[in-house]
């Protein structure tokens, strides 16, 4: 079966027929013979010979789209006045909405929320400006930030096409974790005007999540602002993978019976993911780690023209190991991939230790299809929703932001993300831990409110919360 | 009657009691006697000899709050915990939150809406960005951009104070016009910083709100904004002060049967406002119209160090008049007040044509009390909600916004300020129409419905409408 990641789809035909000309039995029969099910029929409108219809159709694919459209359009007498298809219709206007809280249902309370009374509430946060926290959205509002220059597998498509990803994710955060967000994204892509523009509208925000900026430039953004701003700064590409990657790698490596201090790992993409991923398991306490790019393995015998390739290179591959992947993987437990499809063997993974972990986190296509190995891997994960086992970020950032403007953090530290990745990894029970269920579903429930104790948690031990939340 | 501007107010205390010193009697008594009027009593906590309870009191104004906390705090056993009022409990956590229109529901939801089938949806606008009106929250949703430096009237207290004012239009916005809004602090006063900022984060509105902006930086700012952006930019200090105005002369004078193009206006204050209300009535077609600020009538056989105050003194005052208010408000036959309190004296007004009309819109204290010159006065307008004819902006900004995001407009402009002023005076039925009631009330649930309908016309007739919207 070819994984075409779009899953089952409905198209919604619009077509106006004139009925001296043909009979709606015989449109429908069109369909069925193109391979069509018809799950819906809405007459629009009906006057003399011309009736208007949507018809809902389920398709198996965009070849099947073409075909049916087609076959309808060849039909004389039919027009086919529109064609959408339930994703489409799920963004017509947008995905999110603003909402007074309270309504406004008289002069008394239109004095209190706006002038002449609001001014009163003004001054007290003139005075005192962490006031901001209590009386405006700031306490729960996080602001969900992109460039447009990485996004999805789409790559730079520039702030307008991306405002969907953006949206979807306010509507998770709220649904998720109760977090309030609103989308920007910005017409710039150059790393000054970015980090001038999120300060400039950081004030009403209690967090910024930064998304799909391209690697270098991430980096420096976003170190930047974690240094010039006091609300948490968190580039979730980066350290969202990188949280539920070693949430993956908890549990993995129960289900294999070895300790995270002896393992050998090798990362394939040194990209922003790669390096988050690396230095989350370097924290954890991995002592072998090396990071395999192009260029080969990153050795500090090498020098790197990338910045972020040459802080590397120092800083993993202690035994300085030399060579191709197919070189660097043998004897390792764990290979994570956040490359390109294809990228590793059946006989790179033959070459591992014993139960080896593979985690092939490509996308659309893994680094190899989890079928290849199937039979000779201790646990495979990807980031797709079609294998078991998806690392996917939609289970670290709404709990982590909920934490953090719970307690005010300053920022999200590294303490704060192994705890979320533990929180994550303690939602799969011990009894139902295997290895086809490392990670809990994005929809399990328990999720946001185990990362929230914990990061809550640390951001208190580490001492940059700024308020300690009841429960 | 000392008008306070606050209206009625309840405040709510938290009173932590010792029963062992005090009864809840003898705090209820001495909240009497201090003249408070308590309406509610919620028990809060309860355990031993400690209780905790919230109690909600009617108050007559400020000092009237004073008297009572400290009498409650003179009572032994009692400890105040906390003091709120409604209006500050309206502001807690902030005033409006974010909303997904349709809830994620299961996987095929979430990838329909988020990776990775919104991925087809990105795709889509990055081929015609123009489509970004259709699938994007931009069709919708308008920023309400503040640097907070020229607030209501408390002058710069700069983004975290401003807050609170910003959050309360995009309640206004949505709640009388169904248009999505969301509020934007700038942490920067510096105009090209502000500039940079806004044409930044553009992407995801379909207009711009502007407000609460200090002159003169807020000339330069907007027009630089309509001319570099492609959706409407519109300082609202300026152009819904204006068009409400506007809207309350032309009911103004037909109550005292003049033309608009005899009268004689004297406009006092000549910052943002006064400028912007003066080119309304120059384009409305007002021959005379002379400004008075502190250096008296602006005269073109002066020059200005304020570029606007001289672009001022040369499309005005056509005579050449000279001198203070008092000399120049001789024979007039419209004041019009956008200064400060108290600057107009009944003298002025007894000297001014038959059947004057003053609008006296300084905030919170009119340029002179309506109850000085209500016998002398044709009609009085004043910019506060305690007085007939308020010339409020809340009058204006949702209905234009609304027909500037339904017609797609690139700009607002005249001829559709000019039409929604028209719009606003048109809801005050011919019959109902008199001193007392040039304008109609916020809360009127056919004024956005007419402005819509106008603006939207004017809009196209103009050529700036994309897009020729259904009924």
């Amino acid at each position: 079966m070819e994984h075409t990641g779009l899953g089952g789809k409905s198209i919604i035909l619009r077509l106006e027929m004139n009925t001296k000309e043909i009979k709606f039995g015989q449109v429908a029969s069109a369909i069925f013979e193109a391979g069509g099910d018809m799950v819906a029929i809405d007459v629009i409108q009906s006057s003399g010979d011309i009736t208007v219809r949507d018809i809902t159709i389920t398709v198996t694919d965009s070849a099947h789209i073409s075909t049916v459209t087609e076959t309808v359009q060849s039909l004389k007498g039919v027009r086919l006045v529109n064609i959408s298809d339930r994703t489409f219709l799920m963004h017509l206007g947008g995905k999110i909405e603003t909402q007074p809280k309270v309504p406004i249902q008289n002069r008394d309370d239109l004095s209190r929320v706006y002038t002449p009374d609001v001014a009163r509430v003004c001054a007290a946060i003139q005075e005192d400006p962490k006031k901001a926290y209590t009386l405006t959205i700031k306490r729960n509002t996080v602001a969900v930030i992109s460039d447009g220059s990485a996004v999805l597998g789409l790559g730079n498509i520039g702030p307008y096409a991306a405002m969907p990803v953006m949206e979807g994710k306010s509507m998770l955060f709220k649904q998720l974790a109760g977090v309030d967000s609103f989308p920007i994204c910005l017409d710039t892509q150059d790393t000054e005007e970015i980090i001038a523009t999120i300060k400039a509208i950081a004030p009403a925000f209690g967090g910024i999540n930064l998304e799909d900026i391209a690697s270098p430039r991430c980096f420096e953004i976003e170190q930047r602002l974690r240094d010039e701003l006091d609300v948490p700064v968190f580039h979730d590409d980066q350290h969202g993978t990188a949280v539920v990657l070693y949430a993956a790698l908890i549990n993995a490596l129960k289900v294999v019976g070895k300790s995270i201090d002896q393992v050998k790992v090798v990362v394939c993409g040194i990209g922003a993911a790669g390096v988050a991923c690396s230095k989350i398991l370097l924290s954890a306490g991995v002592g072998e780690i090396i990071g395999v790019d192009r260029a080969g393995a990153l050795t500090r015998d090498e020098t790197y023209e990338h910045p972020m390739w040459q802080w590397y290179a120092e800083h993993t591959n202690p035994n300085r190991v030399q060579g191709p992947l197919s070189e660097v993987i043998r004897g390792a437990d764990v290979f994570i991939g956040l490359s390109a499809g294809g990228l590793l063997q059946r006989e790179d993974v033959l070459s591992m230790a014993e139960q080896p972990i593979v985690f092939a986190m490509a996308n659309p296509t893994p680094e190899i299809q989890p079928e290849a190995v199937e039979d000779i891997a201790g646990v495979i994960a990807t980031g797709r929703s079609d294998y078991p086992n998806q690392i996917n970020n939609v289970l670290c950032f709404p709990g982590i932001f909920r934490a953090a403007l719970d307690c005010r953090a300053t920022v999200i530290n590294e303490e704060m993300k192994l705890a979320a990745a533990e929180a994550i990894a303690s939602a799969v029970p011990a009894d139902e831990l295997n290895a086809s269920y490392i990670i809990p579903s994005v929809f399990n429930q328990n999720v946001v409110k185990a990362i929230r104790e914990r990061v809550v948690k640390a951001a208190v031990v580490t001492g940059v919360a700024r308020r300690v939340p009841r429960e």
